[in-house]
């Protein structure tokens, strides 16, 4: 566990990137599973799966979005991150074995509100993008 | 764990709604933490929660998103559900010993697409909303 970066709001800059990667293995589907209490048989069963048109199981998309709270809470801005908002969009499956990349880039920012604007995608290891969005938060 | 609902298409009318409980502990909290790679003090470091204006640790609001997860893969509509997009609005702080009721309403269906459309919300034990947002599903 790295301690997360301390942006002001000052330091934010318009164009700013962070970016992290992350392997999605079976026991991170399955912790996940529990925390949220999803076992969808899309996600949890093998055999399922097979028998649907994605082949096998697929990863869930919350899962993906979680690591947008990781983004926001160690990166962008950090220790100081109070989260407003986020919308997501599931655009491909995720498959256990993916690697993938979480980015987000500052594409506003507001003096009035200490609030900032950030572009967030998840691509996957073929540079496919899975989940898209935008995060809105506050800096404390 | 249950299964999960086998809602069809033609079966989701406008105006269902489906809800659950879930009680928000610190090892829930922690899992999070584990799974998302989050370890925002504000979320874990109950020393330094207490010195901000919120007086305790704030629960991270993508572990609450996590049910929607729940609401969407195991309610509405259950085992056939293909998630779309979710868009949330973090509104409130939960904390650690709420007790949350995640609920889902249907408020459009799309006979071309076979895309339903959900009010999503959570809210604690005192009624008061925490997260708002709404969901696209299809309906493999």
């Amino acid at each position: 566990m790295d301690n997360p970066l301390e942006y002001s709001f000052e330091e934010i800059k318009i164009g700013l990137i962070h970016n992290f990667e992350v392997g999605i293995d079976e026991e991170l589907t399955k912790k996940f599973a529990n925390v949220s209490g999803d076992f969808n048989p899309l996600h949890m069963d093998e055999q399922y799966a097979k028998e649907t048109k994605f082949g096998k199981r697929v990863v869930h998309g919350m899962l993906l979005a979680s690591f947008f709270s990781r983004l926001v809470g160690m990166y962008l801005p950090g220790k100081n991150a109070l989260y407003f908002s986020q919308n997501l969009n599931f655009v491909k499956p995720c498959f256990i074995g993916d690697k993938v990349t979480v980015q987000g880039e500052i594409i506003d920012k507001s003096d009035a509100t200490k609030i900032i604007k950030l572009k967030t995608s998840i691509k996957n290891q073929e540079g496919k993008s899975l989940v898209e969005g935008t995060s809105q938060v506050m800096i404390r």
